[in-house]
């Protein structure tokens, strides 16, 4: 009985692109909420506000960092979803697995531009980031498997989405290990891995 | 006069289920704004971090607990707009009355976090679930009375719905009463169905 | 030259409603956002959290008033773009214009349910009620004018749009001017009037 | 390896429009969030309510101008996807950098509406102005340089498109050197020029 409406469920993955879409649309905007302004009662001067500005910079590091980080599982995300032939139901608790942890990413990242120079902060961080990879990965897994992708996508993409993952995860540990010697150096790498996906593919393009 | 208005509005089922969506990501993602957590001015060291983020496990389990909620509703309810052939004016406001229980998630759910252990607040959640399936329930009839589901859609699917929704409610009624033993095991019982229906039916699919 | 560019912008009724529909869906759910609810902290009893959100009641009143105006206001721009048939730069920037007036429903909420008994915050209220109004009606008469609506919409739909937005913005300003007596008065007959939009006209349905 | 899979990335226009879409749903809807209400406690009368919300005017007069703003690169953008024949993973990320500038809106709007006397803060609005132009003006040259644009779309509006953005953003910049003079006079000719984008193209249409 329960089958049989399971059987029903979750076919659409054009719905579930606009969940996804609205989701990772609110947690990007939402960054920003979190960012504490300098309040008029204490700043009296340019130059005051200026230094105020300034001593922000954990939270304008980590929100570059998480705004970067939303844009990179969306573009993954969507690559993905481009790449389904159908939905199907526990195909969508996988991905509403997924943006269970999309919707962390702004609670991560105000524990991180809170408690920037702890290891905790950036542990939890990255378990963040950890757990974004692994529910895509499952996920492609999952659609492979039950053959949900589109007939017409070749092997080697197939195979190209995982590696990514894998790839990517595996830069992602190694920047967040560096926090043993100094979370600032954890986050410049991390940040470094995100803006190399985001850009420097771009230079090495004419090689292809 | 209003009549001929009326039957002009609602029309749209594709517009209905965007603004569904937009709802339920904002709500999900909303949920982590009445997360609080601690500030670095009174936490001075690592396992003091991990100390107070341990103390605030009535938030994680109520943020889990609604995040679950949603995604089950979420999932329930595109099914059903799935089936929809046509929309009509009344069928909207059925499930803007859906959605109005969907806005009162991240209410009801910060109240359940401050007051974990009042049974009051546990009835007000409960009551939020009941309402939102109480529409689903209603929207269903309502379409199946006034010829709205595709025609395509076999009687046991019809059923099927419907029996969902009187079973998932039943289960959470009794998860409810159960406050009258503690809250916490009413939560843990409600926690427990809404998983059951998120993974454990991937369990028993070979059998069917 | 800005002529050419103003030809080729808002041309996609489809961009305008997924922005809107988004609109919509933050501003309703946004609403809860500004409900206060009482704090763990004075709070101690079953009893006295129970009276603490019954005292909430101004605000629950208002969050229900204005839910009911935004998903009036969303069905009825739902209908009128259902029946454009393409869309025009200005044209956008009249809906621009309606959407600014429905982010401000929050504020215009919030403010009313600070200051219930103040004829102020309920004249702010319903100076919203009919900026939304009127720039529906604006929209519509533009599209008439230019005409942009499909062909197939018979006259006797463009009349019944424009005479349903006068008859409920007229039946809003009574309300609104019930001020003079009370403001729970008025507030007390501008949710009647919205039920009936939303519920009442089920009841005559077979008439029709 | 890596350019096999950035070959497959991006391609939905589609996907892209509608994260866009949400993002300025929110941004438009949150700008109303930072808008602080005063206080029902130390308000007792009609008048001082009245008064209150007079003083709040440079909040008003930021939350208007960040509407048009938002609005009017939303329309921008729009005009730019409408054109697109297909996306790519490198335009994705360029249009990810335009809704990066977007999210800062309603932060930087917050911080002009606290600092509204402060050039600094000014700059700082001008500067996001200045990259969402920027940003914009990038993605059409690069969509031109990569062919990514519909072969249907005329020359004239090619370059009727870089030049609407090169003239507005020339506008801009006078209007905000004229801090130099008064943040006040600086900010109302913004406005002036967003409502002449917004509204007076509409006097001279039938000149066109």
């Amino acid at each position: 009985m329960a089958t049989l409406y399971n059987r029903i469920q979750g076919r659409s993955v054009e719905r579930l692109s606009a969940l996804s879409d609205g989701i990772f649309a609110v947690a990007m905007t939402l960054l920003v909420l979190d960012i504490r302004l300098p309040s008029a009662t204490v700043i009296h001067s340019e130059g005051a506000l200026l230094n105020a500005l300034a001593a922000m910079a954990p939270q304008w590091i980590t929100y570059l960092m998480s705004f970067l980080t939303l844009g990179i599982f969306w573009a993954g995300q969507q690559t993905q979803l481009n790449h389904l032939g159908e939905g199907s139901r526990d195909l969508t608790w996988i991905h509403l697995g997924f943006l269970f942890a999309v919707t962390l990413v702004p609670l991560s990242t105000r524990l991180l531009g809170e408690f920037i120079h702890f290891r905790l902060a950036l542990m939890v961080y990255w378990a963040n980031l950890l757990l974004l990879g692994a529910m895509l990965y499952w996920s492609w897994k999952h659609a492979e498997a039950h053959k949900l992708i589109k007939e017409e996508t070749p092997p080697e993409i197939r195979a190209a989405i995982c590696r990514r993952i894998f790839l990517a995860q595996s830069l992602y540990a190694i920047g967040a290990a560096l926090c043993l010697v100094n979370t600032y150096v954890s986050i410049a790498v991390i940040v470094a891995i995100q803006l190399n996906y985001a850009l420097a593919p771009r230079l090495g393009r004419e090689r292809a």
